[in-house]
């Protein structure tokens, strides 16, 4: 379907679009649809863009990886078909591990995210998860030693919050993005970046190191996702700045 | 997926998994799986019950019908997988007829939906779309005369904003079931129910027949929708009364 440039909500009707081709393609799972559908939801209350709490928990966010030993950012078949480009130009820039790590798994749809992201220039971990993430059933639980389960910080772009959990058990810096600021994934991390998952890696590859560093250091979480649930609550409630076309 | 029985979410995760179901049957399209995923969000945000207000709007539209001379029921896709039987009994209740009318058209998904209640015991229209709701391009704008097309009154779940505009300037009174109070079928609606479609139909079977026409009468809403985005709001920034498993 063609979607004229000018159509209020252009950005996000392009992002769904690219759900339902990487759905076609096999990367991109059913309940990864309904998924989305939550996310464009909360993306409303927000805005559609990323507000001063969202830029803030992002700096934070590249504070703590550029602090981190071994940062490693998880992709699965949502966050491939949202923030590909992205994750690729974030990841160069400051040469971050990506492995591809997936809720619903399956060999071939684990194969089909390396093979889409080595196909845009970016060699990513997922092929031999030879270890397990302790506390979850069989394969939700599998990882690469030379990946996530030796990193000390991870980026889990939506992720399932049992998952989520179960990293923070094992002793990791966890930075979680998600839409939501009240699911349980948000809930667990030591930085929630409540955002859209392609514009939070753009915004991270944009910011200054140091001033991002220094965020870092004062970040209290727990006090900016009260912020963003007020600021959401203010934009529910006021009518009038919303767009003209939901 | 067996979903345990005790589960804080189980009647979402089981409608969740009608969805599916439907999909893989035909009768629901992928991007009617993206559309619950909205609603999931702003269920949630309500409490995923019906409140004081939705039960407000649903007296309202119940004593709309009873004074109605043609009151027509649209189901689509969704409608069918998440409110098929609460519809059925609806609907013989009070004799109001029920017709299959749908947005990524195709004879044969209105073939499946019309089957569908057809199998559950209730003859509905939609076969036969002789008729074009004016403003609507082609197959958007199906109808049939003996249903939609004569109504003075029409009942639209889940239904597109475009469509429930050309329905209103058709001069029908226009009953919209929506759980985003902000989306342009809310918002055009003469009586907006923002509630989940299954509940809203069983709820409407259970009212008080009197009782529903003094509040028809009486029924603001414009200020009813106000009342929602406040208690909305409100649900937002008391995190504490969130359920535990998001």
């Amino acid at each position: 379907m063609e979607i004229p440039k000018n159509h209020p909500r252009y950005e996000s009707l392009i992002r769904r679009n690219r759900l339902i081709e990487f759905y076609e393609k096999g990367i991109v799972t059913i309940s990864g649809l309904i998924s989305h559908g939550r996310g464009e939801a909360f993306d409303y209350i927000l805005g559609e863009k990323s507000n001063d709490y969202a830029i803030l928990s992002e700096k934070a966010a590249l504070g703590l990886i550029l602090k981190s030993k071994k940062p490693v950012i998880s992709v699965n078949g949502n966050v491939t078909a949202l923030a590909d480009d992205a994750i690729i130009e974030f990841s160069k820039k400051y040469g971050i591990t990506v492995e591809a790590n997936i809720f619903h798994w399956s060999q071939e749809r684990i194969e089909k995210i390396v093979k889409h992201f080595e196909s845009k220039g970016l060699s990513i971990l997922g092929r031999n998860q030879n270890m397990r993430i302790p506390g979850l059933e069989s394969n939700r639980g599998r990882c690469e030693f030379e990946g996530i389960f030796s990193a000390d910080t991870v980026v889990i772009p939506l992720e399932d919050g049992d998952r989520a959990e179960a990293l923070i058990k094992m002793g990791k810096n966890v930075i979680t993005i998600d839409l939501n600021p009240l699911s349980r994934t948000s809930r667990a991390g030591h930085i929630s970046i409540v955002d859209d998952v392609n514009r939070a890696f753009k915004n991270m590859a944009s910011f200054d190191r140091d001033e991002s560093i220094s965020i870092y250091e004062k970040f209290d979480n727990s006090k900016n996702i009260v912020k963003i649930l007020e600021f959401m609550s203010i934009r529910l409630s006021s009518l009038k700045d919303w767009p003209d076309n939901l």
